[in-house]
């Protein structure tokens, strides 16, 4: 069995490599759900949504996000009426929020109908919101004091510098069910190339994650999402950087050191591997920019045969 | 000034012929919400849409509802996953329900909210909701005991036998603002063409509503929507018959007696015209199927000399 700790679109591309060299039903992915937030009444789970339409080969490849081949003519109605249309719905993707939301309505939880959803996709694998409670990422920026994290992401598009993160709810929030179980009994937990702040910080505060994953450390990998002192996608350097880490994979090994006991670096960072080794972290170098499915593929076999206790 | 009390479509075809013989800044139509809904979170406001749609020229002429040339896109998704589509949501009629709950959720009435998007579709007439509280019809069918009145109207097509019909939240709804006024001022009020039961209840179950009417019973002329025995759209006749009223102009003379001074009824049912007379309201035959906008017109200028006092 294998746990991924899993943000969004880094999370995603690894997972659909892992899917290619293991039995999905050997995989559960506990998913952020910090960056959840309600819009138009509608329940929008956008990591969950995120490495379930890249799974089910549905996602846009050009955005990164949101469905292939969507339309957008709910939001062009609701531009009409001046409406806040900053945060892109296409018609199809309403379709998962109008059923999640509707669920939820009925008295589900987060978990269950991620699980309805993702099996009505055919997902083999497991995935698994961090918690079924509130749980929202919020971020104070110079301009406006605290926001919400897609107020943040979408609305500013990160372009603002940004002082703290606060995971709203976490302390008492609980892990979903089966969280902490895969955690512990799987025999390999992957923290995915997310956002280490923002994607994989909010699954760390929710009571019971850390320890999980510090209990496991030495079958704990993570990939780090900075390559060449730069994040491929999203504001995770600038993040680090404006927070007091170093935007690097060293300033990556020093925030997982207590949680990982090794981490895969880009081969553009291969003079880093013994800085990275100074922290206390085994360091593997490999590709790891996840381009094609044959890379998601080559760096999911790398996860697998990597830190295996000798 | 000209006061409609309306329903959906046979009040939106009326209007729309009253657009055209008057001026839209002395039209005021109070407008159904008993059949309004919530659903998958959003809220949605059928008969006010109806308007709205028509009389910016933009409903669909086939099926009479939403909105012409719209697609279907987040429909086929929600069924993606076995999600409740019976209410069929058109993908830019989900604009209007988005921009619809967001401003609710931020705190405007429905009232703001209705004349936001009435000018935004560049309708120059004024558009109220009966009330800004709470509203629902629910209507006792034999199969399922209460049910709301969109699952009896959409879900089982108005196919199952109603023993009662109730308006929920009616006694505490007070009527929004300017509806008693547009009443008590108006130089003629109109009763729409609509189901008196289920369109034209809810609107004097409102407190202040039915009296106002009574007021100006001598200027206020009601439409019939049976012709001829017969509803022209929806279950008016078979509900009236089934809650213990004659399908026909008599019938709908007795319901509207103590309100409308005058009934317009159509050429089909000329010779009841005495039998509506007996019932101690003025009778008028006109051609009252409004099949095109010329004939909606034509109505309209009917109406509109139609029982002026003499």
């Amino acid at each position: 069995m294998i746990t991924v700790l899993a943000g969004g679109v880094g999370a995603a591309r690894l997972l659909a490599g892992l899917i290619q060299v293991v039995d999905p039903a050997e995989l559960t992915a506990v998913v952020n759900t910090g960056d959840d937030l309600v819009l138009h009444g509608l329940e929008i789970s956008p990591d969950l949504d995120t490495v379930t339409y890249t799974l089910a080969g549905a996602i846009d490849p050009e955005r990164g996000w949101g469905l292939a081949g969507e339309s957008w003519q709910a939001m062009e109605s609701l531009r009409r009426f001046g409406g806040d249309a900053w945060f892109n719905l296409g018609d199809r993707d309403l379709g998962t929020h109008l059923y999640r939301t509707t669920r939820r309505r009925e008295g589900a939880t987060l978990s269950e109908v991620t699980a309805e959803i993702t099996a009505a996709w055919g997902l083999g694998l497991r995935l698994l919101p961090v918690t079924d409670d509130p749980l929202q990422t919020r971020v104070t920026v110079e301009t406006d004091g605290e926001i919400g994290f897609q107020e943040y992401f979408v609305q500013r598009q990160h372009s603002v510098a940004v002082s703290a993160v606060r995971f709203d709810g976490a302390a008492t929030a609980a892990p979903a069910a089966g969280v902490l179980d895969a955690i512990a009994s799987s025999g390999r937990v992957v923290i995915a190339p997310s956002n280490p702040i923002v994607s994989i910080g909010p699954l760390l505060a929710v009571p019971g994650v850390r320890d999980a994953v510090v209990a496991r450390r030495d079958d704990v990998v993570a990939v780090s999402p900075i390559v060449a002192g730069a994040a491929l996608k999203g504001p995770a350097d600038r993040l680090m950087t404006e927070l007091g880490h170093e935007a690097s994979v060293v300033g990556v090994a020093r925030i997982y050191a207590e949680l990982a006991g090794t981490l895969i670096i880009d081969e553009a960072d291969a003079e880093l591997a013994d800085a990275v080794e100074a922290e206390g972290v085994r360091c593997v170098v490999a590709p790891t920019i996840m381009s094609s499915p044959q890379r998601s593929a080559a760096l999911a076999r790398v996860v697998l045969e990597s830190g295996v206790r000798s």
